[in-house]
């Protein structure tokens, strides 16, 4: 069972705070990376792997998919995303990921944000997903970046002139990474670029695209926060396709 | 045209005392992943880009590969490898791969070790090269991994524990990476994972592995100063098909 973070009252409400919580997919700046990355939506059967607050499963509702089923472990994520985000073809279920139990054969697209970097049996999952997706489905998502995730106390350091460097250590161990990041103990797994992308292939996924998303320098000029993750991969969006 | 740093009399030197330059391909602690993802020997027609001393073009002979051709930039390593490894079936070329000129459909398996991130026209590379692959054959090669190759001033930190950190920075700029390794002014081309992935990709190619090399607890025994390997991902092995 994947720990759900998402109902620590402390999560939550920190998370609930955060930009892309509020400004939903718009507030997210790797969105337009990902976003580019996605079939047309029109007629599509989506399902979305931690949909949190439903923002995607909207977007790709007024984008014309055909029918949205949205996935969460946390029941206060839902219970949100049916207050704020609902649509006749949305239907908000629980679910832990590591257990999905989807009919054979039957989405035309999987997304997933920011959520498998939680899960312990990935190739379970993939598995369980291939098998429920069509043949020539995509599945894109995204995915903290495992050198964002590697180090045993992540954190930037500044050289003598000032610049941010991220140092790597532990990258080839993988395995449980317990970080203090809106509440104490959250449990991530640290797999490397090469496991997550060769568990991908052996459940028979063909890796179409592999973005490890950086701000432009628009998006600096306009977020100058953003800058230091011009020095980092901090983030994986990747698209593959059944 | 590439810069030909192993012709330079300082670098050629020093490389040439290096272990693996000595003890050939089981002395590259990368070698037993790599052959793990080459594909049996037997009857294969085989390229090799950036042969060196010819120690891969020697080993494939061995295995009964049909016929060898190694291309090097450097005439001291051709010149070498052709007083050293010769055989009947191997064939050494002088060729700057950025300009490969191969014939169409003939080769079974293309192969490459360390060379790939001195080219600046990967794009072109990967086109002739596919072009020169038969369908279904198999293209292994082994690449500074980029995270290794993106820093600024490339150097472990040691944290108060007396434990290695690699510093990362500047990931996201791609294009020239300059450093002082074996001589003066060795010019590299850094690249993230993502676009050396998507090249392949856009060039044809479906991934079929990635392996981001580290030691086996074995290796470390064997040869301590491998330890620091397991910090950091420094070589990216690769594996796609025709």
């Amino acid at each position: 069972m994947t720990q759900n973070i998402y109902d620590d009252p402390g999560f939550f409400l920190g998370y609930s705070q955060m930009a892309r919580s509020i400004g939903g997919l718009d507030a997210a700046p790797e969105w337009p990376a990902l976003k580019s990355m996605l079939p047309p939506m029109q007629g599509l059967k989506v399902v979305d792997l931690g949909c949190g607050y439903g923002w995607f499963c909207r977007w790709a509702s007024e984008q014309g998919a055909a029918s949205l089923l949205g996935l969460d472990v946390s029941q206060k994520m839902l219970e949100r995303a049916r207050n704020t985000t609902r649509a006749a073809n949305i239907r908000y279920e629980h679910a832990d990921l590591e257990h999905i139990d989807l009919p054979a054969n039957s989405f035309d697209l999987a997304y997933s944000s920011l959520a498998l970097h939680y899960i312990k049996d990935l190739p379970g999952l993939f598995a369980n997903l291939h098998a429920a997706l069509k043949p020539g489905a995509r599945f894109v998502f995204s995915i903290e970046h495992p050198i964002f995730m590697a180090p045993r106390n992540p954190g930037w350091i500044i050289d003598i002139k000032g610049r941010k460097r991220w140092p790597v250590d532990c990258y080839q161990m993988e395995g449980e990474r317990v970080t203090n990041w809106l509440a104490d103990g959250v449990v991530k797994q640290h797999r490397t670029v090469g496991t997550l992308l060769n568990l991908l292939i052996e459940a028979g996924f063909d890796i179409r695209h592999v973005n490890e998303w950086g701000p432009s320098d628009a998006e600096v000029a306009a977020q100058p926060a953003l800058a230091e993750e011009r020095e980092r991969p901090m983030l994986m969006l990747v698209g593959v396709q059944r």
